[in-house]
């Protein structure tokens, strides 16, 4: 993965892309890749400013490697929500996530963040995105039990830039 | 207060009726008070299933005595969001508020909610709300701190129905 690089302006196609991505990485129910979607599309229709949504796609060549979808928390003078990062399993273990996740706190510290903030299940299927985001240096800042369903807890892990 | 009535259809004229109250609340910013007119404005452009903003008014007799807004947390099996809870001060004291926060309950139970979350600010000039958020039953979830400002953290507050 020495080649990666990173785009930041969504072109139409990325709608599929974004979906592709997603379904790959085998961590997003279909509800929730349909969101994902519906993200960039609204951020095609709308641009950034008035979305609110940034992306951010690895490339390695022209071969697609993951993306990321983050933005400026409303009512808040520097918090920033990661809301989606997404690698292919058969690309994950690589360190893309990891330079990705590395490549959005650069550009969102540069747009003036200085928290961020990443909500995700606690259920023991996500145990992975879990370990990942406290690889990462996030704290389980955290924990609404029961949030999204019975025995489904809402995490909210966060760092300082 | 014996005479106290809730009513949750909204109409035109409450956008300026909520303007009122939250004015006269006297615990909200006016760009807070400008996204609490745009949530009656929504609702009365888009109904309630579109929008997802429940409201309800309490009134004695022909006076208003405050507001709450609330509504079901996408992606949720059953946790609602309490967006506001408005009651002016020159009515404060008198069981309004726990009232009309009984009545939100009652009635979000009813459309199925088993968790109400409110979002509040740390800062010291909300020490009002905080204390009546816990006299209302509600734990303290989750503080995350500098959330909206330096020195301006994020509270999560949290019932079980």
């Amino acid at each position: 993965m020495s080649g990666l690089s990173f785009r930041d302006t969504p072109r139409p196609a990325d709608a599929e892309l974004v979906r592709k991505l997603a379904q790959e990485s085998g961590g997003f129910s279909s509800r929730d890749i349909e969101i994902a979607v519906e993200l960039v599309q609204e951020r095609l229709a709308r641009g950034l400013a008035a979305s609110g949504y940034h992306f951010l796609f690895a490339e390695e060549g022209s071969d697609p490697r993951g993306y990321a979808c983050y933005g400026p928390i409303p009512l808040t003078a520097a918090s920033w929500d990661l809301y989606w990062i997404a690698v292919p399993k058969n690309v994950q273990g690589n360190g893309v996530g990891r330079r990705l996740m590395a490549e959005v706190e650069r550009q969102a510290k540069a747009f003036g963040a200085k928290h961020v903030y990443i909500d995700t299940s606690g259920r023991a299927d996500y145990a992975r995105s879990q370990a990942f985001y406290k690889a990462a240096g996030y704290r389980l800042a955290a924990n609404l039990p029961d949030f999204y369903a019975p025995g489904d807890a809402k995490l909210i892990f966060a760092k300082g830039l």
